[in-house]
């Protein structure tokens, strides 16, 4: 990541994509050496340009290209020979382009892979290292600021305008601008392995479009953990379209959403999904490091109007804002005009306007209010016009002057709405004063959420065992098949998992047999591995009470499969003692073809089939996780016992997660979709019990 | 509206609210007389001061104050007599403000019913008509750019700080700005029928802590409809923390959130949730005038990253991006480079930079794409750094060439987030040539929804008999009960709500000689007004088969509730003839003390409980408007046969929805809650039946 000697490939006087990776290091003062190379001109913003790479004063050990796509091979592959060990190519036309870029692309990673060259992008803006001024990053970027926060993008043009937007409007600085492109050599996860470790560096935020070594993001976001790091992701590609746009951008696939969100939540990584949210998050992060354990907010405005707002808005989130103390009333009622009327929020009235006395003092009472723990100051900072009215800049001063005498809460300013210049006599001095200024009342709060939720992952105890060894990259085996039964049962039985007793009968006499043994009533079901939905064949009959049913039963299942699923292999019948209680739960297991096995867990019926309501986690899983996925279901309650039913046994379901997790990371490679479905959980102590499954593995 | 003659009470040659008021008119141009009037100065901003409105050369017409809150009622007094006709009051210290505050906003509100005064506020900045340069207006306003939109609010902050960023960095032109505070004499209502009829306004914002005249809002809004004028509206109260906080901001109720929702859906208002929603919604919907029927959304983008980010953001708000037709991909890929991948949303790729001609095309080959209705263009236009690159100018020449040169789609621009000031040179030639842009992507999303609702809701018929005449404010009568049995089954048939057979016995006898008339198994249940929930006092047995199971539960019943309830005076027992299949769906009506009585409606059981999945309306409700509350239940599914069950009778629930608006508009002002519940749904062409029901009136 620190070269001293860059070629850049493809310039020319006029300003195109390569000439700013040349304008750029000048602008910002880089130490190093940059030489610019193209056979058609003899210098490039008063640089001397040579025509090839062996032609430099000395060789480049980072080559910057920017020519068409057909070159970059051949030029890099020369440029290895030459010494080079790293290279930011910014062309496009590599994965995101069809079978020939895709051929290109492999051209790429065959270098990385076989000559060990570090290859950033292609189809990227490349690197600014903002201290060091190393600037091999493609776009107009003459002011920057250096500060903490770290932006990785495969996007290039994000890259910049986050990045942007933080060190012009939110005095927030940074450490690096990481755009990647196709991520043919580096990947976002080695970059952030770079980032977590790096001093300079306290906040990382990600546009991602897809992940390429999902075992290294669990790894870095936990060495993260280890560092108090907050990780803020945007993650793209969670509706088909946005699948098939970023395959069209940067060859990406974007992988299953709600396994992504699985990865990214267990990991503690911050998931937004607006660029308004992900500017507020970091500009948050990067300020917010000191704070009380509770995150009660106390929020005070000029603007009557938005008091109102903001405890919707806190209230749309789960934001808490407490009432404030009484001695706080009192005392905010001291001096405050007679028509205020000091609650949370907090409006400051005209009156703050008009006494400059009364603001200070507001802050002084609630920074000492003892059921606060953040202090959420909305005013405007637009910049005023000239010679205008501009009460924020006295309101920063008294702001920064509090901060300053010492305080342990958290104090942020924000505005009602995102838009238009920030007045940066506001921002500047309050950034100075460690208080971050956040733009509209949504995306603050959300901010604040954030902050609250990584700070109770990093409370959290490290659960045992998350973390075995890198595995490389999931390979899902093609030639997966359901299991029959006997193999199935087995399986389950081997990871513990409970399973309704069930015998196997070849016919009509062995079912009656069966049921005898088992006790009535019992069920009949159709054993066949080429049947997933039973019911849907005639393939269930329950509360067989004797003998007669049995046999009736027998028959009639075999008839009615035979009509509806003529090609399927019949093995026999399968035989059950009937459960009559209980709730039904569908667990089991979902793959992705990177990230790999997934335990889901949902309510039968119609939780699953009308609302989707899932809950998703990665394995292993420790018994807390299992009841967190558990408890975030819609229909928790159903299982305390809502409506008059008794409380389910919960700890078992939990327990059926866990197994199901060992069982997954067991067959990781071999596994394919798993369900129990359903899973009955029956009261309070009596355990959770399989009736039905389906085991696809290779 | 139009005064001639302002006095402005209260000023002083130091810039306070009042002196505002006189600042501005003198900016923009106003051309009626303007006198301070203030006992201890003789001159204000140049303009003579008069010690009291009776020395004024001319009578004022129109008095503006801002003094102490309890001289006002009195200085109003006496401008009445003085021949004012209308008077803004910028003080606050009024309803906002506990006890003695109310009693001064009740001699106001005393003056404007008994002396004919209009008043606008307290507690609020005032009026400001663009074109007339008519500004009583209390906020720094010297550029005002005139055109469409009107935005009437509460609070005096939010209207100037909408109104200025519509002005000044979306070029959106305004006619009015009305902060109308406390609302102790005009209220938004009348502010909202007076701009409808205004030849000026084409739209209108509202920013609104509660309403005061429900009858007139949903009159203005039909009058709206007719004009095909959008109403937008952002609602603040619906957490309880926000209710408090209007009581505490302008004194005002801010009503039952869930029927507020049901009176804007019904009326065609647009509802937004954020400021920078607000301000996009408004900024199309003063441009997008002109459109095809259809909404079919192409994004075009110079960031490939975008491309991603709107495709999820309009998956999530129901937005359609449909594929580009074969003609226009072919088209796309003859001038596009090889690695482009023509889809939607189309990516410009680095070559939109680097060759003019591409983006002009691009623009034509999808304004002529036959499945776009709607080209949705995403670009920055921040201003650029001085002398700095700045692509999006020469885009917006071409997009205004474009839109010039003549098409039926409409056209919009936006941002990928919203932040720092505008690019006029960007915004300005495309708002002259009628193309809106939007600031984020999720925002600009959002506001197309809202269009294509609105104009849905324009294209819908009227529904029958939505508008009596106006009723005045519905005043919910306090003494209301629950009726008994009899009397809530005679009502209840009275406007042939289907109710289950139930038969009333005194005792067991009486009981088991009903049982026999209504064929077993029936139900046994408690009939007592004081017991609302008869399940939780053992008051209900289902499923007696013959005369001792209903002697048996009789006895029990009876035992159970003495003990569980032991005040709960017992009328005897109802035997209803069971009904054993069926949805359980839970209807009724709910009271909003100012707004009235509402139609509700959810499916019974966990949807209700755990879920709070419930659709409102208000009466008087069509077949049509009853089915959509319906369809948008979570669970809707369930009702067209989900699970193998037979499909539900979702005519004879509609119907039933229909008949309980007919009793909520019938007993409008007795009316406590209404509930159905559970009304089992059966299969389809067999009706729905109450099975047990509930009614409060006076």
């Amino acid at each position: 990541m620190k070269p001293n000697r860059i070629a850049v490939i493809g310039a020319s006087p006029r300003m195109n994509r390569a000439t700013r990776v040349i304008a750029n290091p000048k602008h910002v003062g880089y130490a190093g050496l940059v030489f610019p190379s193209n056979p058609k001109y003899a210098e490039i913003l008063d640089l001397p340009c040579y025509p090839d790479l062996g032609s430099t004063p000395e060789p480049a050990d980072l080559v910057v290209v920017a020519i068409p796509a057909e070159q970059v091979p051949g030029v890099l592959a020369g440029a290895v020979e030459n010494g080079a060990r790293a290279a930011v190519v910014l062309s496009s036309g590599f994965a995101e382009a069809g079978s020939v870029g895709e051929a290109r692309q492999a051209a790429l990673e065959r270098l990385a892979a076989e000559r060990g060259l570090r290859i950033c992008g292609p189809n990227c803006y490349g690197i600014f290292d903002i201290r060091l001024g190393l600037a091999t990053f493609s776009a107009d970027m003459t002011e920057v600021r250096p500060g903490p926060v770290a932006v990785v993008s495969q996007s290039g043009g994000f890259s910049q305008a986050i990045a942007d937007h933080l060190m012009q409007q939110r005095s927030v600085g940074l450490s690096y601008i990481i755009s990647c492109g196709n991520q043919a050599g580096v990947t976002i996860e080695d970059y952030v392995e770079f980032l977590v470790d790096d001093e300079d560096t306290a906040v990382i935020g990600v546009y991602a479009e897809g992940f390429r070594q999902p075992d290294k993001l669990r790894h870095v976001a936990a060495r993260a953990r280890e560092r108090c790091m907050p990780i803020v992701v945007l993650k793209v590609g969670r509706s088909e379209n946005a699948r098939q746009a970023t395959l069209a951008h940067t060859g990406t696939l974007a992988g299953t959403p709600e396994i992504i969100d699985a990865v990214l939540r267990q990991s503690g990584i911050v998931q937004v999904t607006s660029l308004n949210e992900m500017l507020d998050t970091l500009t948050l992060l990067a300020a917010a490091r000191r704070y009380r354990r509770g995150w009660r907010v106390t929020v005070l405005s000029g603007l009557g109007g938005e008091c109102g707002r903001a405890a919707d808005a806190a209230d749309r989130v789960g934001i808490e804002l407490p009432s404030l103390s009484a001695s706080s009333v009192a005392t905010l009622r001291s001096f405050m005009p007679d028509f205020a009327n000091p609650r949370n929020p907090l409006d400051g009235t005209g009156a703050m306007y008009e006494n400059a006395e009364i603001f200070p003092r507001m802050i002084d009472t609630v920074l000492r209010d003892e059921s606060t723990d953040v202090l959420a100051i909305n005013m405007r900072a637009n910049v005023p016009k000239p010679g205008g009215w501009a009460p924020s800049r006295g309101y920063a001063r008294a702001i920064a002057d509090a901060v300053r005498a010492g305080t342990d809460r958290l104090v942020v300013c924000f505005t009602s709405f995102a838009g238009a210049d920030l007045d940066q006599e506001v921002v500047g001095p309050l950034a100075e004063a460690g208080v971050p200024y956040l733009e509209s009342t949504e995306t603050a709060m959300l901010a604040l959420r954030h902050a609250r939720e990584h700070r109770r992952f990093l409370e959290r105890p490290v659960p045992a065992a998350v973390l075995g060894s890198p595995r490389g990259t999931h390979v899902a085996a093609p030639d997966r098949h359901p299991l029959d039964n006997t193999e199935a049962m087995r399986l389950l039985g081997e990871f513990g998992i409970r399973l309704a007793e069930t015998v196997v009968a070849r016919g009509a006499d062995e079912a009656v047999e069966a049921a005898h043994r088992l006790g009535y009533p019992v069920v009949l079901k159709i054993d066949s591995r080429d049947i997933a939905h039973k019911t849907e064949v005639g393939g269930v009959r329950v509360g067989c009470g004797g003998a007669t049913a049995v046999r009736e039963a027998a028959d009639e299942i075999v008839a009615a499969v035979r009509r509806l699923a003529p090609r399927a292999r019949i093995e026999g019948l399968l035989v059950q003692r009937m459960i009559a209680d209980g709730t039904e739960m569908i667990v089991g297991i979902k793959s992705d073809p990177l990230f790999g096995p997934a335990v889901v867990c949902g309510f039968g019926g119609i939780f699953v089939e009308v609302l989707r309501d899932v809950a998703v986690r990665m394995p292993p899983l420790d018994a807390a996780t299992a009841h967190e996925m558990i408890a975030e279901l819609r229909g928790s309650a159903l299982l305390k016992g809502a409506r008059g039913r008794p409380p389910a046994d919960v700890a078992a379901l939990a327990d059926t997660l866990v197994r199901l997790a060992a069982l997954a990371e067991a067959h990781r490679d071999r596994l394919g979709a798993l369900d129990l479905n359903p899973l009955l959980v029956l009261e309070e102590g009596r355990g959770a019990v399989a009736v039905d499954w389906l085991v696809e593995l290779a």
